[in-house]
């Protein structure tokens, strides 16, 4: 058995073994520094000459960044070590040799260490991303268990578009069929819903965006809850609850991650409810009392997701789209048809969007309706359209974009470093 | 506010208001027994002409299957109600018609059910193994959350083959690339587990299995751990912690779904460990002892795992395989170097192989060898090399498949029905 670096603090003053990977080095005279790291952290292990003997210290001289070692020593509590704890070093092993590793303490160019992904995610500052993502994840699922939310997973193969054609992935399904890679489980979702009451799915969603921007992936990860029996504003209300227990979670759990990221808490401190909630019509009036020219009927860009969002110091919702510029299945407002009772998140910082969601069309003949006003393929969606043949009810939901939330909990300028291997317009390797 | 059937013990002698759907009706003379179903349980609300009045005791008359209702009226503990409570109705309130169902309690063929997923899912029988399904899965989560493993999610899209070639979903990414869709994220999860320590990844994997079998299907749910630093010992220790875990938490919380699947608890109540470890030596004569003809060399069949896992009452293990049936990654034995360091666990009940998995090869010259011995494009796998070249250490893990998890714990004859929307050769809808 060795220990995790993790846990050291339970074995101060004993001997323990550790194994991992030489991360730095530096020496002075009779003693070695060796920053080891082994996944689970970082810690100095203190080699004097004079307890190891000649051979073993003039060995470890040459020990090169990434060298994997095993180290056996004595954990000692240090108020100056960064974990407060640091090893003197009675032996140490070296399993796998390094030379020439390719990332060095040094700046490299992006591109560079994205084809070095693999190799990157050793980076102290890339494991931090990543664990924190772990830690979104897992709070995010917490949150819907225990809500009485099931988990029910949604095709990958789907046979027609959801939310437009143009960014569709197609794959080969054997030799005559052709089937789309999935860019949201929502009208599965909604199956789901009537089915088993309050559902999510959460797995990965593809867009064949061809724009090369710090917000888009090609392949990223999405949680969509779905609710029966719910209304705009209890989707608003679980859209809040979720995000303001994530950041709570992660505040929690990781802030030695985030203290790596350098990220300033207080801005997640602030993420408390309520968010406010704006409706669209009133955010065209503030983007133009900012002096931006937006015209009502569009969809908000980048620019006026940050404006909007930079007058609150938590995250802010907006309600009550234009119903041109949401998809088919949106539930018009009855008072005011030309407005879709649909909610989008913003975060603040100038992430923007996080959440997209809002309350479903339920009524049978307005759906057909917008079938085919949308010139989509009627049979493909028949199924569909049942949800509201047999037992329709009021239904609504979300769905959440990981990566951009992680990019905006971790503070970081794109989403690329939000994900082990990301993909990109013009990046599928390693 | 409604309450949820699932929480009515709280509510005892209290008027509650339940939003569902109507699963069964019958009537005698002057009482409507209503059968609902709220996606969370059923319960029984009995309507008498005497309290609610003659219109709306006629207007329930017409009901049919599925039709979404509204139902306020006292909760009233029964010992003889299966969830040991009923409903006094007050009021009863139609949300949407439902007229013609298609699926009828009557007996239904397989394809046609199929057909009608979207529907079949409300069926009780069908609601029950997926929130089984949901309880594994999160047991899965939790049991690598408790233990240090980071969940590192690998990716969907990849440059190239892992698991062989004929099995392959091709897309096409963008104008001029051709994506495969994974069908492991192992090979990734190594370069995760070298930053990350312990690691897992938990998403959909695809094959292009042309073969029509109970076991199969083209998209299935994987979760894979692997940890550094680690032998074939800790990966047999891991495979059999987990699924004695899995399966302890859905005897805690899943008794009442289990019933209504009438799975034979105590067969997953023996699930203990140690589960029984046999070389593929022993394994061989057992199976020629048992009088089938199997000769040393063979992959296991259906019926050979079958033979082999019903000599005992719970999981067993099979390891150190003949390298030649194993992936190229895999480490030979190094007293034996014909033998991999590989290991399957069986499930009892003849439903074969949940897991699969082992050591990995962790010598640069080797595995560069084995690349080439394989005729696998070197260049699309020396990020993969890059592992061994930087720090190489002993590691390994495995891969859990849900479905044939799910099939085995629900005691289903087939995956089709463990996962809301199966894909397979010919079913892609809906």
């Amino acid at each position: 058995m060795h220990t995790y670096i993790e846990d050291i603090a339970a074995h101060e003053g004993a001997e323990v073994t550790l194994k991992g990977w030489l991360h730095n080095r530096r020496s002075s005279g009779k003693i070695h520094f060796l920053i080891l790291r082994d996944g689970t952290g970082f810690i100095q292990a203190v080699m004097s000459k004079a307890a190891v003997g000649d051979e073993m210290f003039k060995a470890a001289d040459h020990l090169s960044q990434e060298t994997s070692v095993i180290v056996t020593g004595t954990a000692r509590a240090d108020t100056r070590a960064p974990g407060g704890y640091e090893i003197d070093v009675k032996t140490l092993e070296v399993v796998g040799e390094s030379h020439d590793y390719p990332i060095t303490p040094k700046e490299h160019g992006v591109d560079y260490l994205l084809d070095r992904r693999h190799l990157w995610i050793r980076n102290e500052r890339q494991q931090a991303i990543l664990r924190v993502r772990h830690e979104i994840i897992n709070a995010v699922r917490d949150f819907f268990n225990t809500r009485g939310f099931i988990l029910a997973d949604t095709p990958i193969f789907t046979p027609a578009a959801c939310e437009g054609t143009t960014t569709l992935f197609p794959a080969q399904y054997f030799e005559e069929q052709t089937a789309y890679l999935t860019q949201s489980g929502q009208l599965y979702n909604e199956a789901n819903a009537m089915a088993l009451g309050r559902v999510y799915c959460f797995g990965p969603t593809f867009r064949a965006e061809k724009s090369k921007t710090r917000r888009h992936l090609t392949e990223f990860w999405m949680v969509e809850p779905e609710m029966a029996y719910a209304d705009l504003n209890d989707v608003m209300d679980l859209a809040e609850g979720l995000v303001v227990s994530v950041v709570e979670r992660v505040l929690d759990k990781r802030r030695r991650e985030l203290g790596v990221l350098e990220r300033d808490t207080s801005k997640l401190e602030a993420v408390k409810p309520p968010f406010p909630r704006m409706s669209y019509d009133e955010a065209v009036k503030r983007l133009n009392e900012q002096g931006l020219s937006f015209e009502w009927g569009g969809d908000f860009g980048g620019p006026d997701e940050t404006m909007l969002a930079q007058q609150f110091d938590r995250p802010m919702m907006v309600h009550h789209f234009p119903a041109a510029i949401k998809a088919f299945y949106m539930k018009p407002d009855p008072a005011r048809p030309e407005l879709a009772l649909g909610v989008d998140v913003l975060a603040p910082e100038g992430y923007g969007e996080i959440i997209g969601g809002g309350e479903r069309l339920a009524d049978l003949d307005l759906l057909v309706a917008r079938i085919r006003e949308h010139h989509l393929p009627q049979e493909a969606f028949e199924w569909y359209v049942d949800l509201r043949r047999y037992g329709t009810v009021p239904h609504g939901g979300f769905g959440m974009g990981i990566e951009r939330v992680v990019a905006w909990i971790c503070g970081l300028e794109h989403v690329r470093e939000t994900i082990p291997y990301p993909r990109m317009l013009y990046r599928l390797y390693p």
